[in-house]
């Protein structure tokens, strides 16, 4: 039993909120046996999902009101066998979240005004799956196969002057193909095409990425434009250097020295040996599309 | 200036407020030029971050209070020119986020018993990078090279019972072949050993990401052991199947049969023609190590 009631005997303050829920309705809620419960939706992995958003009694329930009417709804829900709560609680009734805490729920996630509270109440350690847990940085490769040559950048605000391609982090719902022309061209004013995908780097605690973990994946990408106008706000300077220059320099960050090999091994050898191309296919449940990444399989396997 | 305030004078507060540091220090603000503000930790892109955990003021102020402190504290940040104010906020002091709401702030993320807000405070739109927008999962492909067969197993809870690779999410910090081997061994009880990664799918409000992205990453590996003890929570049957007919069925999701297709191709020809390799550096700030994936480049290349 939560700290917040130490102070007062629970049969007075259980019998207090039935006098109060006979005045008033409690909508969001129902009587079981003696006991007000909120009413919950059931998923079909056996969790419960409530919204003090949509449910009516909130914006004037009191924080040991809703503590019992919590205690009570959690005894009931374990009596019924579900395996977790999900409470969404809009930022207004964040008065409530202390109450929650102190009955064992914790931050799930949140974003904007609300924020998602779960509780795992099976046995064993929570099954629950994680919020995101990484964010996603893409870098374009923009090579001018005329010349050989790949436009580079040096960021501002970094201790070594260090030559890389320009790139940044994806928006929500951006594809990776778009964040690479999106960066490119707000850095460098250039507009080019995606063309493939050539690495993929995993990191855990990255700085800048609010403890969680960082995907940063590097395309290829062929140029739709020539001239360098620079963003003075992200980048120190820009050019177009000879890849093979790029590949040979220490002046710059090990995973662009490398990625400048692949280039230039796809440049002079055919970039079917470095690239991974994209394709964009129909999800079955949503309707709406992904985007699949995988070496080019030869007309023979396409319809094995 | 927030609604919480309408029904008082706010110079009357002011005072009140004025008064009541006099009688007892507010620990984490300072006095400028007549009003009381909080301390903030400023940070290298111009903004400022203040932690309600580390300032002893919180556990007894006031909403009242605290909303003065905030609305002058932003007035000062705006004079000095901050760009955004980060806001740490411990669940137990839940009560003042609807105070930080009301005068602009959202929750920028949450976890366990800790939320994040902001507030962009320079002009245009806000430059604060997300919170991670992506969950990642992993799939295992299992193929015994002794005979062409791969590990297969049909979910439970679904619609149709399609043969796909064993998977599942990545735990935070888990590195992409750990998850793979680790999911493949839970589901099938089959060990195995990361050799490559295959294929990405990226994919936008995922049902079951909380309306964030998905990043479903495809590995190679290599069966150690080749027993099946099928994990009944998670599977309905688990088999070792002919990737051929893996490749054939239409018994299976369309991104299962596009790699068995893939398997396929480098079972008989070679997996240097659909792998992506995989190599662990150490990373410059940090001292931990990222993984990063790409072609095989060939000797002559890597010390260009």
């Amino acid at each position: 039993m939560s700290a917040l009631f130490c102070g007062r005997a629970l049969p007075a303050l259980r019998s207090a909120l039935a006098r109060a829920t006979g005045a008033r309705t409690l909508t969001g809620t129902r009587n079981v046996g003696g006991s007000r419960v909120m009413e919950g939706k059931l998923d079909r992995f056996g969790g419960v999902t409530v919204d003090l958003g949509d449910t009516l009694f909130t914006p004037d329930i009191g924080e040991e009101e809703f503590g019992l009417l919590l205690t009570d709804s959690l005894q009931r829900w374990r009596a019924e066998g579900r395996v977790a709560v999900w409470l969404k609680v809009p930022v207004a009734h964040s008065r409530l979240l202390p109450v929650a805490a102190s009955q064992g729920f914790a931050f799930h996630h949140a974003r904007g005004d609300r924020a998602t509270l779960s509780l795992w109440l099976a046995a064993g350690d929570s099954r629950l799956p994680e919020f995101a847990t990484h964010q996603v940085g893409v870098a374009g490769a923009v090579l001018d196969e005329s010349n050989g040559k790949v436009l580079v950048v040096q960021d501002k605000n970094k201790m070594k002057n260090a030559w890389k391609f320009p790139g940044g982090l994806s928006n929500l719902g951006e594809n990776i193909g778009a964040t690479a022309e999106r960066e490119v061209f707000e850095e460098t004013g250039v507009r080019a095409e995606f063309r493939s995908l050539l690495s993929i780097r995993q990191q855990h605690k990255h700085p800048g990425a609010f403890g969680m973990s960082d995907m940063y994946l590097i395309c290829r990408l062929s140029p739709l434009s020539f001239r360098i106008h620079l963003c003075t706000q992200e980048c120190l300077r820009a050019e177009w250097m000879e890849v093979a220059e790029l590949a040979r320099t220490s002046d710059t960050t090990p995973i662009t020295s490398r990625v400048a090999k692949l280039l230039l091994y796809g440049f002079r050898e055919g970039f079917d040996k470095v690239d991974l191309s994209m394709e964009e296919l129909p999800a079955v449940y949503t309707g709406l599309f992904y985007q699949l990444y995988h070496r080019q399989l030869p007309e023979s396997y396409r319809h094995s």
